[in-house]
């Protein structure tokens, strides 16, 4: 991802959203979106994108490693970025440009505004965001990687379960695999949930040991080289009861229903109607609680959502998660993720992890 | 920390402020904030603070989480939680009410305003950063408990260390070891930095070998039941040059002498001057780059900087770092940080781990 051209036709994309909002230059300080559009990983810095110039702004830590990241002209600034961001506004006769109102602070705008006195802000929320959701080859080849370095690591990790291990140390197993395989970290906190706790769709993994003839569900996702993975399984530990087995089908089959339902031009309200016509098949669609997937990138969630009222087309390039679950309180909860890859004739799924019921 | 008298307790000392702000209520959406005055520990939410009552808004995952974890009032909104929040600054018939103008984004705000129309909005962000800053005899056991289990989990990593280990994998043994021992994950992500690029304040670390004759740099926190906890250690791979063994004693020196001025009633700026004489004494102030040190509690960082222009005095119950740092592009760079607590009388160091070079 450190091909500069790549970030100078980003940048380029950007430029018809400017001209029909008539603004004058783009401006963001969303981490995600400076990174997509200069190529720059640091952990403080804002972005002003004109049709000819390209000026990122950063602290003095990072004056080494933002030149060698990125090909936009590099501010250091010793004091807050956006004062100084601010000043260029005016230094570049700038009549107009667009601003993220959902990621800067009210302080923030209202010190750009002081800084800025005269110049028109457009808000242009989401723009960066709606270019991110068609991924170009180099960055699914990057978030392939990071798929596979997470399903390995699962493997690695359930080599070392055992009966009664906690929840918490089958998590510090995943993660510690994780990092040995090259990744930089979680793209967000590990699940780990057995037995009811597994009902929970955000279940913390506590120090419960993993008992003998429950449930076992695992969501898991690595950050490499930026980007995220995302994986749920869910695995049994010994015999299950026939209506958990008889759950674990009806959610498989949803999910396969779901992912063939994913190819070019159809809405992804689509996709989350095939998830969940099987599971009403089986009487299970009430315990369907969220949507069936979203995008993923550079961010663990980004658009589209693939849920019952989103009216976004699929294009191939798009990424997103097919994970449709059944919680049952008394019972436990079931949830099978992939992520997929939308190809000009379909899909193409990911994850190599296998989805057969695994009995642990 | 599920203690109801304790956030009760806190949401009272709120109400100077608001008295003296001439706002009828306290509002935030910040997950820190929100989690010092309510308990709540999920991961959306917002609060709203009456003189009378306290309002937690969040959505349907957390339906039971809520009322377990806080004494609030808890609404579940089942779609975004500010125009929710917003309807009941009209419906408790406010006539004003406090607002975290650096933590609302600018859309929020606007939002806020459209739903709460003829209601004053009072710009009061660090209201609450300014009250967690002295930290409840239950607060410091919690950061003693996680500057405690970071201690053990450089210890026991560093038994699993041997030359030609890569930083990366040394921080991933740092991290599962941190977890095994019950931490919620890291404060944040792992500093190992070896050789020269130990000179970089914030490397993080590659798949670059730990070599032999090097300096070895780790910096690391552990999150364990909300509170962070935050350590450097310099070690010695094998020999060093006396030059870079002189750095070391400078350094150490430097973070005793700061340590030593921790007292209620002095200037954070004093702190920090005591641990530059120090270093000036050597001749190395110039490549001491960054502040002596800063608060840390359910964030990371928190209120005081220990800088140079801090004006804040120290009091007790403050939870405070100190981590002076000498950074030389050709020798490496070095910094020994502890956390310390003040006390009525003076200080404690939290942190049991020796800072006599370690030679490894």
């Amino acid at each position: 991802m450190t091909d500069h051209n790549e970030h100078q036709h980003r940048r380029e994309r950007l430029l018809p959203a400017l001209e029909s909002a008539r603004a004058g230059a783009f401006f963001t300080t969303a981490l995600p979106n400076v990174r997509y559009l200069s190529g720059f990983t640091g952990s403080n810095a804002a972005l002003l994108v004109t049709p000819d110039r390209a000026l990122l702004f950063t602290d003095p830590r990072y004056q080494t490693q933002a030149p060698q990241e990125s090909d936009c002209e590099v501010k250091i600034a010793k004091g807050p970025l956006l004062p100084e961001a601010g000043k260029w506004l005016k230094r570049l006769r700038l009549k107009s440009f667009g601003f993220e109102q959902n990621r800067i602070s009210f302080e923030e705008y209202q010190q750009l505004k002081s800084v800025a006195d005269g110049v028109r802000f457009r808000p242009l929320s989401g723009t960066v965001e709606e270019l991110r959701m068609v991924k170009s080859p180099a960055e699914v080849a990057t978030i392939r990687a990071s798929v596979q370095l997470n399903s390995a690591a699962l493997e690695q990790a359930l080599d070392h379960f055992r009966p009664t291990m906690s929840e918490v140390d089958l998590a510090a197993e995943i993660e510690y695999r994780m990092r040995l395989l090259g990744a930089d970290g979680t793209a967000f906190q590990t699940i780990v949930a057995s037995g009811r706790r597994s009902a929970l769709p955000h279940a913390h993994p506590t120090d419960h040991p993993i008992q003998a003839d429950q449930l076992l569900l695992v969501d898991m996702g690595a950050n490499v080289a930026g980007y995220a993975s995302d994986m749920t399984r869910t695995h049994a530990v010994g015999k299950l009861e026939a209506k958990v087995r008889r759950m674990y089908r009806a959610v498989l089959e949803s999910q396969l229903a779901a992912i063939d339902a994913v190819k070019p031009g159809i809405l992804c309200a689509t996709v989350d109607r095939a998830a969940r016509q099987v599971l009403r098949s089986y009487g299970l669609d009430k315990l369907f609680i969220h949507s069936t997937g979203h995008g993923l990138g550079l961010e663990i969630h980004e658009r589209p959502r693939v849920g019952r009222r989103e009216r976004t087309k699929l294009e191939p390039g798009m990424v997103i998660t097919v994970e449709p679950g059944v919680y049952d309180e008394a019972l436990g909860g079931i949830r099978i993720e992939d992520t997929v890859v939308v190809t000009s004739k379909g899909c193409e799924v990911l994850t190599p992890t296998g989805k057969e019921l695994i009995v642990l």
